[in-house]
């Protein structure tokens, strides 16, 4: 065969963690905590039947066509309708329908990043998020977090000694992979300094909606005067991942640019998918059914933590979230998760999480591990924390 | 509002006419010839409806949930295998599942072209195709048709002249907008010049399927001997559009490439959809719906050509193709078919197609339009084409 001559971009492009990680997750023989899984067995399945049955015998031939480029105008709608009710005002011409928020973690790098321009993430970060940045060829910018969120004040002294970026991505709530929420005092200290030193915040919502605890800052979008803040929502969470459907909130002018991308990259989102979502909204009760979210992955969340405090050495550390999907667990320095993950936990004790090396936009950190609490069974958490925790037990005893 | 800083490519994405075309086509008082649309009647409804049920009431933790980004790999099996029964041999780790094949398009131009890099097209082609190439930045080549497809020779000029292309990108059957297909001496051709000059060649198969006459000549893919062209297929034409599916086929090394990029673009294409075609499938006979099609849009091709010829003027030839979904009308230079749109047909007519200057790559010809004859009902292509018809008679004798 020829050889293959690739675009730049493809150098930024390389084969990672998190393909091979939601491999695991298909995989029957593994307990795995590592995708962002919601627990399939929550999702609401005879209602889901119903509006697709609708979708297609009532109004397949409108349903299964090609639609607009930005989305059903009903559910565009309905979605700007429901992000104002929940705090963020938002007007029809302010929200475009997305493959998932992923697709705007894509787009929105396309629209703004040249190569070599600076992107600031939390460090660490959403490991999709860097995979979707990379192909701009983006330069990173990590700033640390602690339990209060995002370091403004540590990103206030980059930008005093001279760093410029031109996009600022935040998952302020129940962070993906830390689970840690950013403080409202944090998120206006975080809009000054974008509005003085000139940037894009990128505002990812995905988890927003499944608080278990604690009372909820406003959005960044909500506090945004300028138009400077897009902000990302699914329905992967609080609805089913398998429909592939999230949105964008911004200026008219921004959603204009981001539909032209959209046109571009694949013409439109499900047709069907959309309808039915549109249908589900209308005639179920999605707050309802998030509300049952919060109740199973509060419980789930507790048991795994309970699992981590009696079943792993005490020198493991792990959040305990307002809410999200995930837990943080930090071992002792010198402790290689990666190489746990391959040499002991995978094998012997037939458990997945993900190494928290990957989540870091500059220095990685070999010690951390994200751990994904509302995807398995109850019976499944117990089983592999328990298996996981005295093979940890028994790696840090005889390294 | 602070001033927006876009990237470069931003001023290759402009909005353009096909988004606002598809908005015509969801105007009930219209009679669109514009979009691309499949026969909406013609939808296999109650099976769909059926796939769909046991996909959620039957495996719904599994197709609402997450899956792997390179698709269903139940699906892909089964489209290798399908691939390979029509002709072109494709193993499971040839194919990725796409956001349909327009998802393609922009893969493998972020894949291959680096700003100021060569496409070549066929000229006129497909406006999306422009669309998604357009963020690489690329510099277009377009080479003229007859009634055998993209004029070879021609090619074989400009290369030997010294143009460089990095990718040709071509719609060897029933291309779009025109209808030519390319003979299969000039496919031979092209994988030779392809050869020699060291490009890749993109080959979208959209319409093969919908041959209505005569003899299909291989794919470019089936006649690749070096792993040099890359095939793009879609469910949107033989099954619906608003499932959102397309396929890619090309050798594992490229198809691990395009997997990586649509990874980073929207995670995976919906698990529920996948699990829905793989299980039409499996229990219904999609060759049988396509010979449907096949004998549906063959009449339809043959209304709209009777009414072309009986009720426009004599001087408008219009291409009578051996399959897809369009016919591509020329009339006599000095005539702006655009203008003809916006000032009489959308108003007076009540009719709606796609002028053709959009089409061309480089120098656009004002003088030709895009009409699809699968998307309206017998009784709309009668009515809109007699009063398109009489507009033109009206405005060619008093322009």
């Amino acid at each position: 065969m020829p050889p293959l001559h690739f675009a730049q971009r493809m150098d930024h492009v390389q084969p990672n963690a998190i393909g091979e990680l939601l491999k695991f997750g298909a995989d029957p023989e593994l307990i795995s905590f590592a995708g962002g899984y919601p627990d399939g067995t929550l999702f609401p399945t005879r209602q889901l039947n119903e509006v697709f049955q609708v979708a297609i015998l009532e109004r397949g031939a409108q349903s299964l066509q090609y639609t607009v480029s930005d989305g059903d105008p009903k559910l565009r709608n309905q979605l700007a309708a429901r992000v104002t009710r929940l705090g963020t005002p938002c007007a029809v011409e302010n929200l475009l329908i997305l493959q998932g928020s992923q697709q705007g973690l894509d787009l929105v790098a396309k629209m703004l990043v040249d190569p070599g321009d600076i992107i600031v993430t939390e460090s660490p970060t959403f490991l999709g998020a860097l995979i979707a940045f990379n192909p701009c060829q983006p330069r990173y910018v990590g700033i640390a977090m602690d339990e209060h969120g995002m370091k403004t004040d540590e990103l206030e002294r980059q930008l005093k000694a001279g760093v410029r970026p031109k996009l600022l991505y935040t998952i302020p709530e129940f962070q993906n992979p830390s689970g840690v929420t950013m403080t409202a005092e944090r998120r206006a200290h975080l809009l000054a300094l974008a509005k003085t030193y000139d940037f894009t915040i990128l505002e990812d919502t995905a988890y927003r909606e499944l608080r278990y605890s604690g009372e909820a800052p406003p959005t960044l979008k909500s506090m945004d005067s300028e138009g400077r803040v897009i902000m990302l929502g699914s329905f992967s969470k609080i609805l089913a991942p398998g429909l592939r459907l999230g949105w964008a909130v911004a200026t008219a002018e921004v959603i204009g640019r981001l539909g032209l991308l959209k046109l571009a990259a694949d013409t439109q989102c499900s047709t069907l998918n959309m309808a039915a979502a549109s249908l589900f909204m209308e005639r179920h009760d999605l707050d309802g059914h998030v509300q049952v979210l919060r109740a199973a992955y509060l419980r789930k969340k507790e048991l795994m933590l309970d699992m981590v405090r009696r079943h792993f050495p005490q020198e493991v550390r792990c959040t305990d979230p307002d809410g999200g999907l995930f837990t943080w667990l930090t071992f002792p320095r010198g402790f290689d998760t990666a190489r746990f993950l391959r040499e002991q936990a995978l094998g012997k004790a037939k458990v997945a999480f993900v190494p928290g090396a990957g989540f870091f936009p500059q220095q990685e950190e070999a010690n951390h591990a994200r751990f994904n609490f509302s995807g398995q069974p109850d019976e499944m958490i117990i089983k592999g924390m328990a298996a996981l925790g005295a093979l940890a037990k028994e790696q840090m005893a005889h390294p």
